[in-house]
């Protein structure tokens, strides 16, 4: 089987992008690990793949982390999908459709190329999130090895735990936050955030992914990260969060408002594979 | 600049091969780290430059470690370059001669698809390697920070240092090999094998290549170990070498005889990108 794929990222995720509509894919969990894999493969972070919109939507977006599962949502490759569809002229639209496992999301060509996507309504009820606790709360304590932290808990479509740090630099990403993306109350387990403010328009993130660990930039994380600071009263509603791949811009209205996060997408490169 | 490339592999040692002859090729170090890195990048071990040849050869073969700097050798990557000066309709001599930093090579395709390259003579000289030692000796007692360790040492037209383990799976890679690596007996650095015999006909190897750590697989680590196990009566003199990225073949008739390795090079996909 032949395919042509493209390589973009977005501060420094990176993905490989198949076009579904013009070309037959259909790949099993193997053979998706093995176009992620770096060394024998392509190498991505995840894999994207355009399909027809099975309902009203203009397309539909699925992600598959490197490990060959199918994921609900991932920020910077909504970003890389826009991107490709218009560079591929697959639409003409500014504004799009999408279908994806967590529901539809609009994303924004701006005209400075810079990629606006409505990343949907932040969710706080803790069984949605997956989160056991017994109330839905602005933070809960939860119990780690050595003392107890306090964190946000809210679902971008995927989970995440929020920690307010004043050392962005020193915050315990990889030890601390591994131990929370594991931890018995989040069944599902949690992507987990450790911000620094820098003023109440400004941001500094990093990100332990769950099942990847700390990553160069996570734009569910960032959401998340910009929802809970407002959340708190640390943050204005438009927030520029810098992380060690780049800056995004995070806008939220407040609850039963969707967040918007706006950032940029890059073509790497063109390619063509045999499988 | 548009360039076109050929990503490939032979045992998970990943390169961007580059057709310096048909396109005009002018890379400053900066833009090899781009090319090389996985994430901004194609990414790659190394990256391959296929030249005219400035003297009586068929070809120049230049090398480029991820971080841009130009090294001497790396039998893996002649391998690929074999494949791909094939591949690409640029030779149709199945044995040709590649000019390298460290000489002439002339590497063969097999019939079976395998690559056969002539390594070189092996180098013992310690200046030659170079090594500070007072006399040219078969094994040598190198002063490490808790103990001292025996090694041989070596020149594949870039240095070595092999130690003979009897578990590869418990062989203190990482540790031990970064600690030689560095020593000061060995100016240019040097890249640590750890062998295991299996039988005089087969063994296992780790290495942890200067400037890069350990690897899934290192031709001129492969040759090197197989000298030193010749040379300390362990070995035949045609050895199967198992790595973690798989298997190559080496032969060495002895003290004055070049070394040969056989073994495979894969083209990942073909691509072409914007710099």
């Amino acid at each position: 089987m032949k395919l042509k794929f493209t390589k973009m990222q977005g501060l420094g995720n990176d993905f490989v992008v198949l076009d579904g509509i013009n070309q037959a894919v259909n790949l099993d969990r193997q053979q998706i690990r093995r176009l992620a894999d770096r060394h024998f493969g392509i190498g991505c972070d995840q894999l994207l793949l355009v399909e027809q919109a099975q309902g009203q939507a203009d397309f539909r977006y699925r992600i598959f982390n490197a490990d060959g599962g199918e994921v609900e949502q991932c920020g910077n490759g909504a970003r890389c999908f826009v991107r490709y569809v218009h560079d591929h002229g697959l639409t003409q639209n500014s504004e799009i459709h999408i279908e994806t496992l967590s529901g539809v999301i609009s994303p924004r060509l701006e005209n400075n190329g810079n990629i606006t996507v409505n990343m949907g309504k932040p969710i706080f009820e803790p069984e949605r999130i997956p989160f056991i606790a017994d109330q839905c709360a602005l933070t809960y304590q939860l119990e780690l090895p050595d003392s107890p932290v306090t964190i946000c808990a809210l679902s971008m479509g995927n989970p995440h735990a929020v920690r307010v740090v004043t050392d962005i630099a020193r915050a315990p990403v990889a030890t601390e936050g591994a131990l929370i993306e594991q931890h018995r109350r989040f069944p599902n387990k949690v992507n987990v955030g450790y911000l620094q403010v820098i003023d109440r328009n400004h941001i500094k993130l990093r990100v332990f992914e769950r099942g990847a660990g700390e990553t160069l930039a996570c734009g569910t994380g960032a959401c998340a990260a910009v929802v809970a600071g407002v959340n708190l009263g640390l943050l204005d509603r438009q927030v520029v969060v810098s992380t060690q791949g780049g800056e995004l811009t995070i806008s939220w209205q407040g609850h039963g408002e969707p967040v918007w996060m706006t950032g940029p997408a890059v073509t790497v490169f063109e390619g063509e594979i045999n499988l």
